[in-house]
């Protein structure tokens, strides 16, 4: 618990890496998945429940803190851990993506992105030293460059401009963060390889991070709509583009199914929102694939989501009680779901981990596309 | 835990009783605030959460319970405690005053009341035997005498024709209470005072309860409209009118202030959805009156909901938080409210017990009284 950031791989088994990232509010194992905490409460949870379903680390919003509640505001009321009650490590992305997936009336130049909030119409510019400035009033532990993330079924020059883009604001980003005094003597920083699903545009971007020097390294750009077989091709090259020694964090993903691939591929981070959103819609991730509880066939069913789950709802709640909470309405059967969903994750990551320290990790990785691939609801 | 229904008052101050209820599932001490838990769940809440409140007793409601999941289908199920995991008592309204508040196309014949489902307009009937029936398929420890609730501002002749059909209805639903075999071996049955603020309908209404005999007896047709004011002047009489060595329940009520004044008057146990709904609102209670967290003079306040309040919310977090989530629409501001307010309401219901224990109940009340309703939101 005295390390800024340190990286520890402890087993490897093909591509696949376990380990752990040592930092000063707590240790991350690795491979990891980092629940979504938009607006600075990951939906439906409290912050202790998230914690014993096992997350080392969880994620936070820059678009959505800096516009609600402030960043300003957070740093006053004593930055986001005190603010929400989580004193673990947060990881909080730079505004990039959901400024252009979410606001309104963007205009984008070489100086940064200025738009409209969603929330009130009031006016906003994002830059990479404004990105490092509002993670550095929320007080966050691994801080984002602040980058462009392109739609991957663009013309190659597009993806290319855009790239070229985000690896100038990876060098601002960076200057940013390094004049954040005590934060960035306590904090780390991640860039973002961007180049969509080009080979060569990859390897640039890659060379063009490593050059500025980074903690750890986001795969960018994916999960964007390309679907899975396109964003497995892209793993089978883009980490291995990225330092060995360094985590290796594949943003915005993904469904189990993808979790597994992008492990094999050599991906050590994830965050993703499926496990909540999904929880709060009535879709509960099993072993043997996702179901959907509106679905009247578990109306009278006594059983738990998933025999093998460990987790409070699966030990306690029937899936006909869970149906007609969703049928009703009911926030908790929002509660109920998300905490299953959210434990299902981690309890896929910690099966992961095992099978990577057991040099196991192919046997688990066919059990589990055959259970979880072969029936879905 | 051997009992089927025992009361027993400890001590009086006053007009103010305290004491308990043994009953198989636990002890309920009064007098007794009783969370809704509606639709199978206290609203926001996790069963557990609700039991560390203080709860000894939570109410259901026949009417939503009937419609969806539906009674048999709980029955199937193992009953209302099984389905929602409460394993303490649960008291069961009679679905009476939904049927006529919430339903579509009632009709009143000396039967019982026709009527269409609010949520898929289908037909259904509730009578006395009815009613008695469900609230047996439930597994309710207390059930609830079927009656009609008319408002309080109607001629004294509906009133009186209402409080009578009430009356003949309170026959049947003992008879049919008494013929469920098992079940009325180890629940009670409260019948239903009604006559709105007329005295002497009011004891015409108590005459005829206390000749056909229950376990409990519950001040029905106040909350409705009426005021405090009025509703004060009659509980003034009617709780008198009920058999001293019985329970007494205020059926509806009510805000703190409200619980505190019908205590002083004889009540012991009370129901509403205030604490919960108001939780989901963004209203919360405290001891120098209810605040509205919208407000915007809450946005940076560090400081928590009520400064002597117990509540794992108000361990935890700010005043400024749960303004954020209020603002942004969160379900965690709904739970921690939620949480916070039914914590309110059984710290106020202990206090009333230690008052009421240590004779100094109207002391308790005048500076309850000062500090409630001095300031106020």
């Amino acid at each position: 618990m005295t390390s800024r950031f340190q990286f520890t791989i402890e087993a490897t088994d093909g591509k696949a890496r376990t380990g752990r990232i040592d930092m000063l509010r707590g240790d991350i194992r690795t491979p990891a998945f980092m629940p979504v905490g938009t607006a600075a409460t990951v939906k439906a949870m409290k912050p202790e429940s998230v914690r014993e379903t096992g997350a080392d680390i969880i994620l936070g919003n820059t678009y959505h803190l800096m516009l609600r509640p402030g960043a300003e505001r957070v740093a006053r009321l004593g930055g986001l851990h005190q603010f929400m009650n989580w004193q673990r490590p947060i990881l909080t992305d730079s505004g990039g993506y959901q400024v252009m997936s979410l606001s309104e009336l963007r205009k984008l130049t070489e100086e940064g992105v200025e738009f409209r909030s969603h929330i009130d119409g009031s006016k906003h510019m994002l830059t990479p030293e404004r990105s490092m400035e509002i993670q550095r009033l929320l007080g966050s532990d691994i801080v984002m460059a602040f980058d462009e993330c392109p739609r991957a079924d663009q013309p190659r020059d597009v993806i290319a401009q855009s790239m070229e883009l985000s690896m100038r604001w990876a060098r601002r980003s960076r200057d940013g963060f390094d004049a954040g005094g005590q934060h960035a003597e306590r904090a780390a920083l991640f860039g973002i390889q961007q180049g969509a699903l080009d080979e060569e545009l990859r390897r640039i971007s890659a060379e063009k991070l490593i050059e500025i020097g980074f903690d750890g390294y986001a795969v960018g750009g994916l999960a964007v709509g390309e679907g899975q077989e396109a964003m497995f091709a892209t793993l089978d090259f883009a980490p291995d583009m990225l330092p060995q020694d360094r985590p290796r964090y594949l943003m915005g993903v993904g469904k189990p199914d993808d979790l597994v691939g992008a492990v094999e591929r050599g991906i050590d981070m994830f965050d993703c929102v499926l496990p909540t959103r999904s929880g709060r819609n009535g879709q509960a991730f099993t072993r043997s694939g996702p179901l959907n509880l509106r679905n009247a066939r578990h109306a009278e069913d006594t059983g738990p989501l998933d025999e093998r789950c460990i987790c409070p709802t699966c030990a306690t709640y029937s899936r006909a009680y869970l149906h007609h909470l969703q049928k009703s309405g009911e926030i908790l059967g929002a509660m109920l779901v998300t905490e299953h969903n959210l434990s299902f994750y981690q309890q896929l990551m910690q099966a992961m981990r095992d099978a990577i320290g057991s040099g196991t990790f192919s046997q688990f990785a066919a059990t589990f596309r055959r259970d979880y691939l072969g029936s879905q609801d």
